[in-house]
């Protein structure tokens, strides 16, 4: 199937570590996006309950939450993954890549669109916080443990507080 | 019985994602607390193995560290919940909201006493780390990612390393 | 066994919350790091798969990653631990100790050697991020949360972002 392909595929180019094509399956990012792809599915049918019963089982089985309300774009890949924690409202775009105890999360101040969005080709690095409903520009990379609490403009690297 | 319509009602006060009563039973936090009470109810009686071989269950059900011996208030409420680690000697009030990643933890240098006390209605964000035998006064907001390590006043917001 | 003694020995030399002998058993360092064992052991006769298979087995079972390709050195250990990433490369010296949330990571941009070495003696606290093929000295103390990007001196205490 062409899904399994490209998610094979998408993990096989981003990760350096990786020895050969079978690894792929112990990978969290796999079980969970499979997941989430149906999670996703049920939460657009209004199944609101099994969409987090699924979400809240894999998190369990692999230590990524992704809350079935997000929408993701094409060649999405998370490294490692535990803690990472993305929020109901968060849209991510194309060939974004996270890694471990990343959260897209809320602030507690927004209403309906609470959390963040992220353009193309954006990499957030481990353990980075983005909060609120605010915009990461395309192609712009937050450093490990950044808090990042305003808009980012494309192409900018963030390193520390942004705020 | 009262214990659940309590904690049920807390964590429908507090999660904004939520939409029926029937998701608060997939909350890694609904589990973590039962484990908790069990747990500490054992501690107290000095049945130590057993105390920590239940908080550790119930660490791997849910990613969330609560050692048995910590003393928590009414309405406590933990969002998502991977990576908490709150330490044996930590005391905290009431109404108190942490996010994910907290640690209320040691520094290694003191005695008995060696973790934070946190007081009513404060809020701590997520991968936010508080160590030592500390206070945190009331109302005060610990933002996300702070490293704290002196006493916080109370109504204070605290973003950042505080030492 | 020799090997169960030093491990039980190093545990509760380790831990002031520690209550028995027999609470060692819960730790989530005395499983992961015989994973760890079995899972080097397969890496180092090219059993990659397998080698995988167990250390994500074990990051499941304990929130704790190590690749097994890592190389670890005497009286290592690893306090709670949720949230532990290990790159495959990282080389760690005797009586190093970490705390949970911890990497030792890679930035993406070195070949081979692409995570950190670690030192006798170091100690690593909560949530601190340690990326590239770097050098952290001897006795070196890296405190919880910082982010290391370069070598550090033996007997350094880092804190905050050190780059």
């Amino acid at each position: 199937m062409k899904f399994f392909k490209n998610l094979i595929k998408t993990i096989k180019d981003k990760d350096p570590a990786i020895h050969s094509n079978l690894e792929v399956l112990v990978y969290p990012f796999f079980k969970v996006y499979i997941y989430y792809k149906i999670a996703h599915f049920l939460y657009l049918h209004k199944l609101y309950f099994w969409a987090r019963f699924l979400s809240e089982k894999a998190k369990k089985r692999t230590g990524i939450e992704i809350h079935p309300g997000a929408v993701i774009g094409k060649n999405f890949f998370i490294d490692h993954g535990t803690g990472v924690v993305i929020g109901e409202t968060t849209v991510i775009g194309d060939n974004v890549m996270l890694y471990h105890g990343v959260t897209l999360g809320g602030t507690g101040k927004d209403k309906e669109k609470r959390h963040p969005t992220i353009k193309d080709n954006v990499t957030i690095g481990a353990g980075a916080i983005i909060l609120g409903n605010i915009v990461v520009g395309e192609n712009a990379i937050i450093g490990a443990g950044s808090i990042v609490l305003k808009d980012v403009p494309c192409n900018k690297v963030v390193v520390g507080v942004y705020k």
